[in-house]
């Protein structure tokens, strides 16, 4: 039987994969097949002291002298070491003949997780000791030589079954809890993914990767960015919560195809799931319309779709936003399964029970149900998913992990009433949102009505990607932004006046990474797909970030804390 | 005569290049031929209403009926009218006859630097007519019909020579400056190069593309840290410098080969050619030397360098700290050419000339001097780029523009005497650089004699690079933190802790990637390589950034300005 290891896999595809499994462990069968077949494998030994990586080794290297580097991972009776790199486990001879004592040393007093090199031959080992379920368990490495790169002291916890620790454990120590198997295929498979996306847009398409700013002026609303004291008295820079503004102007500037691997900020106080910083693929392009956006990313999600995924299948059904609300309650659904929401107002039309004649009697009265084969509910909208918790608890699978339900939605609303103030409008998305063609006469007319050529991506009930065409028009957007939004333009003055410079028509969209890396994991939380997350309260548990700061050094930026005693002791004075 | 465009060469290879002349145009015999000649050009008009760019329209389109947007670059007699798009230029025959008045209205009333969409026929042009230095020369478009996508205001200034404008003006209007051919040039071959790393790094050599966070801790003596405030009274995260922290936990992490094109900031206040937030290839890898890290980017320079200069020549020349000092009287030397400092304290030993003998007769000292082949100068160090800068002015080309001449500089101080208080130490990088293997004595001993492990690159006088191999031993970092620098080893308790848990050798480096297009492009500005770039003060001209901020928004972050006078009325309270 032969194991080619999953990281091998994880770069250059193979046969078709199999399914996943929700416990995937070094070594195991678990694959993950991202690239195509034509690829090759990269040198991961290239400039290094080692000569291979633990986990390559095979029957196919029988008899070549290697050194390898990697941790302990465990050792059995004096006898067997099982050294671990990134790429996998090998197991180690330890030499039990007297001229071999200080080698023997060396690999017997070491602790577990300690960082070694070894040289020696890889030979086979004894017949009836192979072990088929490690892809490299038909060798073994007869050690000649062996050093101590780095000690390990006693661990706060093992590395293996992570899931087992507390998140708080785990992100206090991350540098331990990122050797576990699963942060090192997340982690490697993101990059993966981005990597074939990049390929995508910039060699396949002509997309030109552009930085943009991070210290930018806070936009009109902008109530959730971080603000970033300057040594201006007063002047604050803050940090954007999208690039949207710049890939607009790059469109101005001829840019034609933006893309952008791009971090954003959002100061969203704690929220469960939520990062403070956070990374979209932000794509914009001049001369496109909806269909031409929503092709392009259709065919962005298939080429950088993993191999161990089913194939993904395009184009992604669509559907409208108001179709959405009637048949799922949501405007992000998750379509893995049925269960619409069903009008039967019909049916009830001449009813006597009150309560039902009475919701058919107002204005848009409906009565709706939903249909659960051999089911045993009716709840509505959102309780379609708590129905699909409960039937999944009784062992009914409905949401099957391994499937990925794409879904575009579309012809939302362009405005909504402000919640503070109904009768005036706020944008449903962003006033940079261009109105649907057909609904340019509404504006001027009845706005709230106006539908727009905004457009978001669902995947598994998870909102993954939003976009729109964009206003090119300064008139329509000064009109929008002042007349029916009551924006300060002033703050806008810069992207009006581009706008009437030649600003082509243009759209983009924007996908948020962690997310979809987290759902095409499986992972349990976007944490689990970021190096360094911050805990839900905005804190890096490892470092104890955010930390306080000498006052000396809040001087240059002319700002004083003014800590919640202090205005208190102030209304004394 | 064929004339490729410029863009397609940027990313296919052609034939050797011509050389670089200093002021390209638009479509001139200038070429970018940045990828191997394997390389198929990206489809630019996928997902868009235009069949094909402005600029790729050539004798072999004839007879296609096409559909072209693009900006109006200039009108003749109302006759013909020249399209422009990020491609090139194609001239547009305007219709005479009454059935195209309309058509006729459109492109003769649209001002410069209108947008419009364009469909017609690709026909020769008459015998006599074609026009051998545009690259579409040979062909114009018949148009059947037109559009006016958006109208142009009066422009503040042409958008061609862009260099003659004000940079301030540039910087206002900068989606107008985006439009110009060498900003397209400069942001396009930026992409292209940074794109050709990726594929060095991830698919040719298993590095792992992993973000790191912006949002982090102050670092010990980081002065140079923007800071941001937190919702918690008192607390503040801060901008880091660089990854250098994240990387090297990474390693202990068991990621192996990190790299990140990692955006990073540093508040020094106004200085010429430097920007707060600045980009920079980052790299760590573990199990590593010197020489590894310096094959690695000699490798990833040649594979990206684009193919319109000279191929990059590897390995570098290396020199030490000592030799470049004596040599050049600089640790960034321009070894484009020589003038080589030279010890002639020999020839003066016994001279009875009195300031040369004073000298000599001081530990240490030496008469140098500069030698200059034909030339008329003997100053030293600094002065010698000044004699450079003087022989130039007076026609001896001595730094060829299109020469690139990289240098390693090794061995470096590991420690310097701190500016404030010369008998305390400061690290002459970072307090993570490891010692030279042949001096870890002298840190018990004479630590001011140790010489490090890091490594400068440096091309044509510039450092582009910085390195080194990191300590990986706890009590080795823990007595340079705390006994040898005096740092607050509580600030980094959490990197201390890591090295104890089995961190492997590791090493890394970081490239400036602003600095390197720079000098790829031979811009006159770091600034003329970003999209959105601050003004030297640290302003974005064009939207007015930093601004002033409502003290409503302040107050979640529970900070106050204090004013400079602010601080005046408490002294007087």
């Amino acid at each position: 039987m032969y194991f080619p290891s999953w990281l091998s896999q994880l770069y250059r595809g193979l046969s078709r994969p199999i399914r996943r499994t929700t416990q995937p462990i070094w070594g195991s069968l678990y694959r993950s097949l991202l690239q195509s077949s034509q690829r090759r494998i990269p040198e991961f030994s290239s400039f290094v002291v080692r000569t291979n990586t633990c986990g390559e080794l095979r029957s196919s290297h029988l008899g070549q002298e290697v050194t390898l580097c990697g941790w302990i991972q465990y050792r059995r009776q004096n006898t067997f070491l099982v050294l671990r790199d990134f790429d996998g486990l090998v197991q180690v001879i330890i030499p039990q003949d007297e001229s071999a004592a200080s080698v023997k040393k060396i690999l017997c007093e070491a602790p577990v997780e300690s960082v070694v090199q070894v040289s020696g031959t890889v030979i086979s080992r004894p017949a009836g000791q192979e072990n088929p379920k490690m892809p490299t368990g038909e060798i073994e490495i007869k050690v000649k030589t062996a050093e101590l790169l780095n000690a390990c002291k006693k661990l706060p916890f093992e590395i293996k079954n992570f899931v087992k620790k507390t998140e708080a454990l785990r992100l206090q120590y991350r540098y331990l809890d990122l050797r576990s198997f699963q942060m090192q295929y997340n982690l490697r498979l993101r990059s993966q993914m981005v990597m074939k996306m990049r390929e995508y847009l910039c060699n396949l398409h002509g997309f030109v990767d552009i930085e943009t700013p991070t210290l930018f002026k806070r936009t009109p609303g902008g109530a959730k960015e971080f603000l970033v004291p300057s040594r201006e008295p007063g002047k604050f820079y803050s940090l954007p919560q999208s690039p949207q503004q710049f890939k607009q102007l790059l469109m101005v500037g001829g840019l034609d195809r933006y893309f952008q691997v791009a971090r954003c900020y959002r100061d969203e106080g704690s929220r469960p799931d939520r990062q403070p910083e956070f990374t979209q693929i932000d794509i914009e392009m001049s001369f496109v319309d909806q269909t031409g956006i929503q092709s392009l990313i259709e065919g962005l999600l298939q080429y950088s779709w993993p191999n161990d995924k089913d194939p993904v299948v395009v184009p992604f059904p669509t559907m409208t936003f108001a179709e959405v609300l009637a048949t799922y309650g949501t405007d992000k659904p998750d379509t893995r399964f049925g269960m619409k929401i069903i009008d039967i107002s019909d049916v009830f039309r001449n009813t006597e029970i009150g309560f039902l004649q009475d919701a058919l009697s107002k204005p848009h009265g409906t009565v709706k149900a939903i249909c659960i084969p051999e089911g045993a509910c009716s709840l509505l909208g959102k309780l379609r998913l708590e129905c699909a918790d409960l039937l999944e608890t009784r062992g009914v699978v409905l949401r099957d992990p391994t499937l990925f339900s794409f879904l575009w939605v579309v012809d939302f609303p362009l405005f909504l009433p402000k919640e503070e103030n109904p009768r005036e409008l706020e944008s449903a998305h962003h006033p940079f949102t261009a109105p649907h063609p057909s609904d340019i006469h509404l504006l001027y007319t009845e706005p709230k009505k106006a539908r727009s050529q905004h457009y978001d991506l669902v995947l598994n009930g998870n909102e993954i990607g939003g976009g729109s065409i964009r206003i090119h028009n300064a008139e329509l957007q000064r009109y929008i932004l002042a007349t029916l939004l009551k924006e300060d333009v002033k703050m806008l003055s810069h992207l009006l006046q581009a706008l009437d410079y030649g600003a082509p028509p243009h759209g983009g969209i924007a996908l948020g990474l962690d997310r979809l890396i987290c759902l095409v994991t499986g992972s349990p939380s976007i944490r689990d797909v970021i190096a360094f997350p911050k805990s839900f309260r905005g804190h890096d548990l490892m470092s104890n970030t955010p930390d306080s700061v000498p006052p000396e050094e809040l001087k240059p930026y002319h700002i004083r804390v003014s800590k919640p005693t202090d205005s208190k002791a102030e209304r004394a004075h």
